[in-house]
C-alpha cells in the first residue's frame, strides 16, 4: 500500500471508537422523511459536520428535506462526488426491534439502529475518511463534493430538479454512491449504473358500469381490449415488438462483457429466493447475466378488471387497466418510449386505450475503463487482495440517474455491508469492522483517483 | 274468448279481493333461503293451500329449502307444469323500503312486498287460476303438476339433483316457468330458453412470491403467460378460436328467426342502460339479436395480478388468474367445452395453466311451433288483442335448463310484471291488476293447450 495513504490507515485504526462515535451519534439523530420527523435535527448535524471539515456546506430548501451540500478544494484538479442520503425508512414494526432502533446499541461487535446500513454508515464513512486524510495530510489528494439529500427513502422527489437547478454543483469526476454489499467470504460488490424506467398505466374504457354478462354478446369488452392490446406489445420469446424499441441502444462494450466474468451472481439462491424453478429460456452464466444487466424489459406489474373474489359473478366489466414498468437501458429516452407506446397502440387500432405515465427516468451505465471507475477497482484489489464483482449496472433504477445519466459522469456504489443487514427491516445493523472498512475504502479510492494517470 | 274461459275470468272478477288477500299472506310470510328465516312457515303453507286443491302435495327434503310437489289430473292427457319458488331475495338496504317489506301494504292499487313480483306472484297466480277453473267447472281441462322449490334467489343448488332423482315428476308437455314482464304500452314478453354456461378460472402460476420488477428479464411473468394464452382464446372480430367449439350447435331454425321480429328490444335504452355507445360491430336490429339470443360468448368476468393500487409500485407477480364465463347454445355441453379448453391450452403450449371449473349447465331453447308455445302465444293475441315479443332464449342463464335441457321440454316464462317492479331491491311491488291479469293468463293458457291439436 502506498505510504501517504497507509499513515491515513494507521490513522484511523488508531481513532476508530471516536469514528465510530461519530456514527452512533447520526443513527441516535431520527430522521424520518415519510413524517419528517427529525429531518431539521439531522440536517443541521450533517452541515455542522461539514463545517469542521471546511467545506463550507450551503442548505438548500426543496419544498422536502433540505439539500446540504459542500465542498472541499484538494491537491488535484479531479474531483470528487459523494452522494449520500441522511434520512431513514420507518421503523414499524417496532416491536421485532430487539434494541431501541435510535440507541445505536452496540452488542458483539455489530451497531443495531435505524439507518446504520442504508445510508447513515455511507455518509459518515465520507466524513471520517476526509477528516483522517486531513488530519494526517492537512489537506486532500483531490478535490471533493458532498451531496446529500434527505429524501431518498421516499423516492427523492427534488433530486432531479435540484440537480436541473445547480448543474454546476453536480459536476465532478467521479460519483461513490451510497452503499454497496461486501458479503463475508466474497468479494466487494461495485455497482456501476443503473436501469432508465418508464411507468406506464394503461386504460381500457367502454362504460363507466359492469354490465350483466349475458350482453357480452353484443357488448365490446374492455378487458378483451386490453388483452389483446397487451398481446401487441411483446411476443412470447420475449421480444418488444413496439416500433423502435430498440433503436439507439448503445452496444455492450467488450469491457462491460468482460465485466460479467467478475459478477458473484449465484444462480441458485436467486432462484431460491425469486421462487422459481428456471430462468427465462433456462439462462445460466454469462446469458443470465447479459440480460438481467443489459436488456430493456417490458413488465406487467399488475392488471385488473372485474369480479375479483372467490368463486364466480356473470359480470361484463365495463373497464381494465394494466400497470407496466419498462425497464430502460443507456440510449432509450423515456418519453421517446412513450410516444413510441402511443403509435404503437394506435396502429394496431387501440387508439382508444388511454395511457397513463407515472414516472419516466434515464438510465446510466458507467464504463469500468473510465479512469475513475479503473481507481476504485484497483483499491479494491489493493486493500482486499482479490478482484472485485464488477456491475456496469444495476438491473434495477436508482436515482443515481438523476446526477449522472445526461452528464454522463461515471458512479459507482461500494461499501461493506450485506444483503443480511436488515436494511429496510427490524434489526438493521452493520458490524463495526465493517464500517472502520468502509472508511479505509474511501481513502484508498481518493488516493487511487487522485494519482490516476 | 272461449266461453269456459270467460265464465273462470268472470268467477277471477268476482272473487279477485279474496285471490289478492292470498298473495298478501303469502308476501307477509318471510321466506329467506340465505339464512333459512320463515323457509319452514313458508313450504308449509305452500303445501296447505296444494292440499286445498286437491294436489296430494309431497314434500321433499333437499338438505336446503323443501321442494313442494303436488299434482292434479284433469280431463285431457296433457300435461302443464308450473315451475316457481317460494323463496325471496334478502330485503336490505331497509332503510330504503318506504314500508316494511313484509306488510304487503296496498297503496293506489300497487301492493310493496319483498318477493310480490319474484315470485310469490306467479306462484299464487297458478294457484288461483287452478281454483278458480275448480270452482267454475269442477274439474280441469288438462294436468297440472307443481313444482315448487324454496332455493331458487341462491342458486337452485338442489334443483338439478331433484330432477335427476325424481325424472318421472318432472316430465310435462310443457313447463310455465317463474314470472315475465308485459311493460305498459309494451306487448307481453315471452322468454322460451336459457343458454349454457361453462364458468372456469384460469391460474397462470410461476412463483409463490412476487418480485422485484428489475428481475423481469430473467424471470418468467405469470401474467404475460396469462394474457397470450387468453388472446389464444378469440381473435380480434370475437371468434372464439378453440378448436371444436362450434361443433354440434343447433342451426338456428327458421322459426327462431322470425321470433325474432316480435321482438321488443329496445336499442337506444339497452345502450343508454349499458352506458355504451355502439355494440359490438355497430349492429342493430336482427343482426344484433342473432347474437343475443343464438350466439355462445367467452367472456372476461375478471382479471387480476400484482398491484392494483394507486401510483406505481415496481413488482413482477407470481401469479395470474382470470374468470371466464362462456354462455352456450344447444347443442353445446359444458363438459365437453372444459375439455376443448384444456386441450387448447395444452395444443398451444400453455400446459401449466391450471383451469377450475365453477360451474356449468346446458343451454335449453323451446321451439315456438310446438303446440305449448303455439297456445301460450295465441292466449296473449285473444287476452290482449296483440302479438306478444317472442323470445326463443334469454341471453342469459336460469334454472330452466334443470327439468327443460335433457328433456326438451318446452317452457316459457310470461308475466304481467314490469323492469320497474324493483326485484331484487328496496320497495318491490306489482300492481293489483297486472296479479288479476297474470291469473286470467294462466287460465286462458290451460285453456288453450287442452284444446290446442
Amino acid at each position: 500500500m502506498d505510504e501517504r495513504v497507509q499513515k491515513v490507515l494507521d490513522y484511523i485504526e488508531a481513532h476508530k471508537d471516536e469514528y465510530v462515535a461519530l456514527l452512533q451519534r447520526f443513527c441516535r439523530q431520527p430522521s424520518l422523511a415519510n413524517t419528517g420527523e427529525g429531518i431539521a435535527e439531522m440536517s443541521e448535524m450533517v452541515r455542522a459536520e461539514l463545517e469542521k471539515l471546511g467545506a463550507n456546506p450551503q442548505v438548500f430548501e426543496t419544498g422536502g428535506s433540505p439539500f446540504v451540500y459542500g465542498e472541499i478544494k484538494g491537491e488535484t484538479d479531479r474531483t470528487f462526488g459523494f452522494y449520500d442520503h441522511y434520512d431513514v425508512q420507518p421503523v414499524d414494526p417496532l416491536n421485532e426491534w430487539h434494541t431501541d432502533p435510535f440507541a445505536a446499541e452496540i452488542i458483539d461487535g455489530v451497531i443495531y439502529a435505524r439507518g446504520v446500513a442504508d445510508n447513515k454508515d455511507g455518509l459518515v464513512t465520507r466524513l471520517c475518511a476526509v477528516d483522517a486524510w486531513q488530519k494526517v495530510h492537512g489537506t486532500l489528494p483531490l478535490n471533493v463534493k458532498f451531496l446529500f439529500e434527505g429524501e431518498e427513502e421516499i423516492g427523492s422527489p427534488h433530486l432531479l430538479p435540484f440537480a436541473e437547478a445547480h448543474p454546476d454543483l453536480i459536476q465532478c469526476d467521479g460519483y461513490v454512491w451510497e452503499g454497496g454489499n461486501r458479503e463475508p467470504g466474497g468479494p466487494a460488490e461495485l455497482t456501476m449504473g443503473v436501469k432508465g424506467l418508464l411507468y406506464v398505466e394503461l386504460y381500457s374504457t367502454v362504460s363507466e358500469k359492469d354490465a350483466h354478462s349475458m350482453y357480452a354478446a353484443i357488448t365490446p369488452s374492455a378487458t378483451w381490449r386490453l388483452v389483446q392490446a397487451l398481446n401487441t406489445l411483446k411476443d412470447r420469446d420475449g421480444k418488444i415488438l413496439i416500433d423502435g424499441f430498440y433503436d439507439g441502444i448503445k452496444p455492450v462494450s467488450q469491457a462491460e462483457k468482460d465485466a460479467l466474468k467478475t459478477d458473484v451472481f449465484n444462480e441458485s439462491a436467486v432462484k431460491e429466493i425469486l421462487g422459481i424453478e428456471k430462468f427465462i429460456g433456462d439462462a445460466h452464466g454469462e446469458d443470465l447475466l447479459m440480460s438481467l444487466y443489459y436488456k430493456p424489459t417490458c413488465n406487467i406489474c399488475g392488471i385488473t378488471a372485474g369480479y375479483q373474489g372467490e368463486g364466480s359473478k356473470t359480470v361484463l366489466p365495463g373497464k381494465a387497466s394494466c400497470k407496466i414498468d419498462f425497464r430502460l437501458v443507456p440510449g432509450q429516452d423515456p418519453n421517446r418510449i412513450l410516444e413510441l407506446l402511443r403509435a404503437h397502440l394506435d396502429k394496431h387500432g387501440f387508439e382508444d386505450i388511454k395511457i397513463e405515465c407515472h414516472s419516466g427516468c434515464l438510465a446510466h451505465r458507467s464504463d469500468p475503463e473510465a479512469p475513475f471507475c479503473k481507481a476504485v477497482i484497483r483499491s479494491m484489489k489493493k486493500l482486499f487482495n482479490e478482484q472485485p464483482c464488477v456491475q456496469c449496472t444495476s438491473g434495477g433504477t436508482s436515482p443515481m440517474y438523476a446526477f449522472c445519466a445526461k452528464t454522463n459522469i461515471p458512479a459507482i456504489m461500494f461499501g461493506s455491508s450485506s444483503e443480511s443487514a436488515n436494511i429496510h427491516a427490524p434489526n438493521e445493523h452493520l458490524a463495526v469492522n465493517a464500517f472502520i472498512d468502509m472508511i479505509r475504502i474511501n481513502v484508498t479510492v481518493m488516493h487511487e483517483f487522485a494519482v490516476q494517470e
